[in-house]
């Protein structure tokens, strides 16, 4: 809600003069996000100096961010805090010491826990990366956290090449759907393992859509040949979002010298690693935290190839969003909570639609 | 036992007409080692090419040669098979085409399998390696499973300098003592982990003369505030060779980035990770194999570079073999019985004694 109607910006001085209020939620306190989230009214400054004035168009709700609400999660934010993580906004004004980035640009935070679920923000320029409006608002407000991961776990523990073979369990979770996607981008077999349901045949069809070589329940997994025929080489890594019984199953199926990499933990349960297949089959058991890799590589080339291979695949079509639903920003106490309430990755991400 | 009496070899020509009558400990099919293993008598023929004929001095038993005999371990004698991977062995004289050995040299084996529980053998030139006769014949009859596993499980996961720490449960392990000593050698603070006994000052007071920094009992490390004080780093590296809690316990003193090496299991209870230190500490599970490496580097400048360091240590009295007791040959049935016996590594090493 802009105080002044929004005007083409004419002038760098023209466009420092306007006021903004921005609808944020935000948080003074830990606790359940029905309890502690408001939507709060407030006054944005203008954009000085390096800082940027932008508009939200959406910002999603990641399971990570319910968890720093709660304050479970190793981040903790100064109170009072809003909440988010992810989103794409659209640039409307820019302070005078702000080089390479302007007004009617799409943008996506590249720092974390620049507080996201608002109308407006006043982000810093080396907070921000540019990005192109040919990429779709959905896949661009969701870029940095699920497809990131994918492609840093794809990239990061093994050496890949086409031809080799991924494994991984919650394959229909937002980083698993991801996974598939850049595995046929990049021409690597894909195994996704699920939970069986009622509506498994539905979900097969639509990860298969995604590229996954092939999806099989807990159960079929167990008692598949799929690796033995030697149509399909043994994965070398592996990817888990469950921990427990679904970890074991899925490190089993590692080659010599495979990798598992542990990216969440949906079912509570460790991951239980025996030792016979550490020492014997050389098998690895590593974590993956995409908050830690984005820290360490802020503004690494690294980064920005990822990105830049990400948004290709986006702008061409190969590479979509996770299953969403786009949400008005009035509901967000609705969405917040709905948020952690799938299990086992069974639901979609929800999406805060801040364009009404 | 020779046939005819050992004289200083004069010539290669007399020296491979020699014939030699060898007792070797030998099984033709798994079982148990008081079941399946016998002492046999055979006729060793001459040394040709590139084959040496050795006298073997001492062949310790450890828990994987028994794993072997049981059928349980992953590497499956052809049969007849002689027991035993390592030895110190003194060369009688070798074939035309040997060109490096020669009558008197001290030689431990290179290669594994070669059956070392015997009082004689033939092996390849290129199965072995010369050893200074300065060096104990416990110590070298001991180095290439256990010493070389602490030395590569210290250089191969985490870089260390002197000042970092590491921390190991089984500390009273074979290689546990080996850890210890190389941390001595190396400036690196090494604190081990055992299980509580009658007898627990005396163990500790031994740990420490070999090297350990600390050593403290499982219940001891859980209320420790060693790593709380700021005066030692807290570790980057873990060894754990008994799995199920102590190796959990030894894992949660990582710090940030650490990695815990497995290399055995002796509570027969598997490893278990929490998610948590898995994502958000970075924390890896690693298994450690000694026998691939050795296969894997067989001939690489890395292994003689370990071995000449390892021996020159022990040359200067630096590194002693571990808790140990020579037994003569006729006994062997009784030590390997009790090779296994050991509860949870408190047990000394079975060393087969072939000088009588």
């Amino acid at each position: 809600m802009l105080r002044r109607t929004l005007l083409p910006v004419k002038s760098a001085l023209w466009s420092r003069q306007m006021s903004v209020l921005a609808r944020s939620v935000k948080y003074t306190q830990h606790g359940e996000p029905q309890d502690v989230l408001e939507l709060v009214e407030s006054e944005l400054p203008d954009p000085k100096d390096k800082q940027v004035l932008v508009k939200i168009l959406a910002a999603p709700i990641n399971p990570a961010d319910i968890n720093t609400i709660q304050g479970k999660y190793p981040v903790k934010p100064k109170f009072p805090a809003v909440g988010g993580n992810e989103c794409v906004a659209k640039v409307l004004c820019v302070g005078e010491q702000v080089k390479d980035l302007k007004a009617g640009q799409h943008v996506i935070p590249l720092a974390t826990g620049l507080g996201t679920w608002t109308t407006h923000a006043v982000y810093n320029e080396d907070q921000l990366m540019a990005v192109s409006d040919k990429v779709g608002v959905a896949e661009a407000a969701t870029v940095t956290v699920n497809p990131c991961t994918a492609y840093r776990m794809l990239k990061d523990f093994v050496k890949l090449s086409p031809g080799d073979t991924v494994i991984q369990n919650g394959a229909n979770s937002a980083v698993g759907q991801a996974v598939h996607q850049l595995c046929r981008a990049w021409g690597i077999n894909s195994i996704g393992i699920v939970r069986d349901r009622p509506e498994i045949a539905d979900l097969k069809q639509m990860l298969q859509c995604l590229g996954a070589t092939a999806v099989l329940t807990e159960a079929e997994i167990r008692t598949s040949d799929i690796f033995k025929s030697g149509k399909m080489k043994k994965p070398r890594l592996a990817f888990n979002c469950v921990g427990g019984k679904s970890a074991t199953e899925v490190s089993r199926h590692l080659d010599h010298g495979g990798v598992l990499v542990t990216y969440g933990g949906m079912s509570r349960e460790p991951v239980t690693v025996a030792t016979g297949p550490l020492i014997f089959k050389d098998i690895a058991f590593r974590g993956f935290w995409m908050t830690r890799w984005s820290k360490e590589n802020y503004s690494s080339p690294e980064r920005s190839k990822m990105f830049k291979e990400i948004f290709d695949l986006m702008e061409q079509g190969k590479f979509v969003a996770p299953t969403h639903e786009m949400v008005p920003l009035k509901n967000f106490k609705d969405a917040a909570a709905a948020a952690l309430n799938f299990k086992g990755f069974t639901g979609k991400k929800y999406i805060l639609d801040m364009s009404e």
